[in-house]
């Protein structure tokens, strides 16, 4: 609880309207796109520049309040779960494109902006902004950087942390720094620019952002391949790259999402195939049509069963809309959906789907698989029930040996959603205990009183690895 | 001094041969590449593996011996002198290129590879290593990941950070960390891959990277543009840029440069012009075509004086080995040559050449200019004599405005040459006071006893900021 002359004091920094403690607002932001994670915040704060957010940071300094700053909290690690209460800072007020940099090719963005119209925004300036997160319709840029978020384009154009050139934070004692700049090149120090993006509100609250924008594509082409082995589709992956070509695209759904999904946006996929590749190249014109063209020859090498190359941009956009909407249509299924993103080098996209498929029996539980093939980020998504709390339990489970899987095929525990709540038992199965006890100190630097979202990345205790069973 | 008991565990670790502490090894480990800057160390050593590392580390913190990592220390600003004496640890001899991955383009090097051996290794392959420092036919790759090491490429490419995906690190008490993997996306925890590079060997030292390759492209061409009026190359840089063309390479040399590189290389550069351009784009034949076309008419709208276009990659090369010798020819000159980077938006290049030779004229040094202008990554490089006092105090003087009007016009202190010791003064400047004290705080994360490259990146005393006259 917070008392009232703190309450009084925030009020002064924000105005009347934008501190409430009413339920409605408490409850709102009790979650995110997380589920089965809910905990109350003491209030919820609206602040509209980086000045504010300062103030706010050193009363909640003074008094020891954990803030979480979060977005629209689409995010699914629970990274902005107020789970030791205090004040949910919201960013939304702060939306605003304060400039396109023809010249340098940068935009200055607040943190508040939706990530989809700010990528609407620079294409109708003939520019490319290509990190997209299937929530961008919904997300804001700053909860991208918070994440460190991917999304389809990955492979080629890589995440957030690649766009990201600079920034403006305020650091738990309400002090303000500034990172980077309009520059490609910038040695000034230790890089706090890649260290803040991805570090989940944990080690200061971002207020501006200089973003990299690139040309736009001159033209992009998409394809659909389908195969009734799943290994054809893996190995058609790995040959795709291995012949030097770096699609735009190159997602992988499995038989249980091309169900989900056909049935969800009607776009009749066939039912029976084990594996759906969409692909999709841009660039020049002679490149996308001389690699589309390659691709098409190694897909039918690697057997595959059917393989359409859309007519125009709107088949093209139906599909990809199809793709995005993996997680949507998986949730309509049963009423908890556990939707995670163990990564593997992409060369092991087929083993890990395999072992994926093992341990979902084993367990006895449905998981259904999809996700970004070519930079072997593999959505892996349990539909359950989170009232039967026996199932809950295999599912996780289940996950743990998914984790010790991707670990072992040299991979990682979560390539774009972050640690968050969710994966923080798992942490040290990655970076090892000197790894986390670094991490750790790194945290105590910025944020010595741990108020900036406190529980999140480091847990109380790490889980027991599995030992996998093999053969 | 270090006692004979420190001495009898290091040469056990590493074998006799390989820990040194006769006068040759001592003064040959003084300096580096920067001018002015020598202090002997207490002894030399010569790991041959991760192991070795650890052990090290382990004796030098009990100890409290200072260590100072090195390749081929061609940096350029102190960053390996052994200020404090202690051991300098030379990585030659972990010089395997470990793997190349064909399915994952990637490699695993250890950090004594010679970047140009490792470029034309990967190139044999067909594949493409793009970070290429001017000193890539003697730097490490080890020293480059320690630098943040830029080069012609930035523009288009990107630079060492870029490039990194996972380093295997030793802490300063001995135990092993492994960052990272062959992922383009990983997000468990703080990145701690994009932390170390660019630090210089102040927080762990990298024994191991995993290196992202990609696709070689398939053809590049090069041209010059020569230009009586500087401002014209400097509209020609921020026009092709403004037409969404990003070169491979967009270098510029201003007059005093071209007269001595001329002079050094032989090549026929004419000597009256202001300024020259060397532009070179590469990737799909089609588009290098049109690109160059069109940079061709922009140079021509921009009233360049002459343009030619390299006949084939013989001449090519000639004219891009010109510019990488501009130090090498400029340090010809006069006993001293001091090449500092300051960097600025791309948009402010011609506003940052004015500048610096403004300031020149008013410290009446001599100061030519040449550098990266598609990255606004300009070397300003003073020909002096060291032992000239009052002349070096007063060059001294210019490079402090210089990096001022830089940080005025939205650049930083360093581009890709790092902190040091030579920019340590003028850290703050350009990240704030606030900014200075989180690197400090990450640095006692990583290092308490602070025994790794000490007296680098943080000076006792930051310089006081100079008020620069305008008009």
């Amino acid at each position: 609880m917070l008392n009232e002359a703190v309450a009084r004091q925030l009020r002064e920094i924000v105005g009347e309207k934008f501190f409430r403690t009413d339920q409605e607002a408490l409850i709102a932001h009790s979650y995110d796109g997380t589920p089965m994670l809910q905990a109350l915040p003491d209030g919820v704060i609206y602040p509209e520049s980086t000045e504010q957010v300062s103030e706010i940071m050193k009363i909640a300094s003074s008094n020891l309040i954990p803030i979480v700053t979060r977005g629209s909290g689409s995010n699914l690690c629970g990274g902005t779960t107020p789970l030791q209460g205090g004040i949910v800072m919201v960013m939304h007020r702060m939306n605003k494109i304060i400039e396109v940099d023809m010249e340098n090719l940068t935009a200055i963005v607040q943190p508040g902006v939706i990530t989809g119209q700010f990528i609407a925004h620079v294409e109708g300036l003939g520019l490319f902004y290509p990190p997209d997160p299937s929530s961008m319709k919904i997300s804001t840029i700053g909860g991208n950087i918070a994440e460190c978020s991917g999304g389809l384009r990955g492979l080629k154009y890589g995440t957030t942390k690649d766009y990201v050139l600079g920034l403006t934070a305020v650091l738990a004692n309400g002090s303000v720094i500034r990172t980077g700049g309009k520059l490609t090149k910038d040695v000034a120090g230790y890089d706090l620019t890649k260290l803040l993006v991805g570090s989940e509100g944990t080690l200061a609250v971002i207020t501006e952002a200089i973003l990299k924008l690139i040309p736009q594509p001159k033209t992009k082409k998409t394809m659909v391949a389908m195969y009734k082995d799943i290994y054809g589709a893996a190995r058609t992956v790995s040959k795709i790259i291995k012949n030097q070509i770096i699609p735009a695209t190159l997602e992988i759904l499995d038989n249980p999402t091309i169900r989900v999904v056909d049935d969800f946006a009607k776009i009749g996929l066939p039912l029976d195939m084990a594996a759906i590749l969409i692909i999709e190249q841009d660039g020049e014109p002679e490149m996308v049509e001389r690699d589309i063209e390659k691709i098409h020859l190694i897909c039918r090498e690697e057997q595959a069963d059917r393989i359409e190359v859309a007519a125009d941009r709107e088949e093209a956009e139906k599909l990809l809309t199809a793709r995005r909407s993996a997680f949507t249509a998986l949730a309509r299924l049963r009423p908890t959906t556990i939707l995670e993103d163990a990564t593997v080098p992409r060369s092991k996209i087929a083993d890990m789907v395999l072992r994926t498929n093992a341990i979902a029996q084993k367990y006895n539980v449905n998981i259904a698989t999809f996700g970004h093939a070519g930079d072997g980020n593999l959505h892996p998504t349990a539909t359950t029930d989170a009232r039967d709390r026996e199932e809950v339990h295999r599912v996780e489970e289940a996950f743990a040996e998914i984790f010790e899987a991707a670990i072992e095929l040299g991979g990682t525990i979560t390539g774009e959603h972050g640690v968050g709540v969710v994966k923080a038992p798992y942490l040290e199965w990655k970076v090892g205990e000197a790894g986390v006890e670094v991490m750790k100190g790194i945290k105590t630097a910025f944020d010595p009183l741990n108020i900036l979202n406190p529980s999140k990345i480091f847990a109380k205790e790490t889980k027991k690895r599995v030992v996998v069973q093999h053969g």
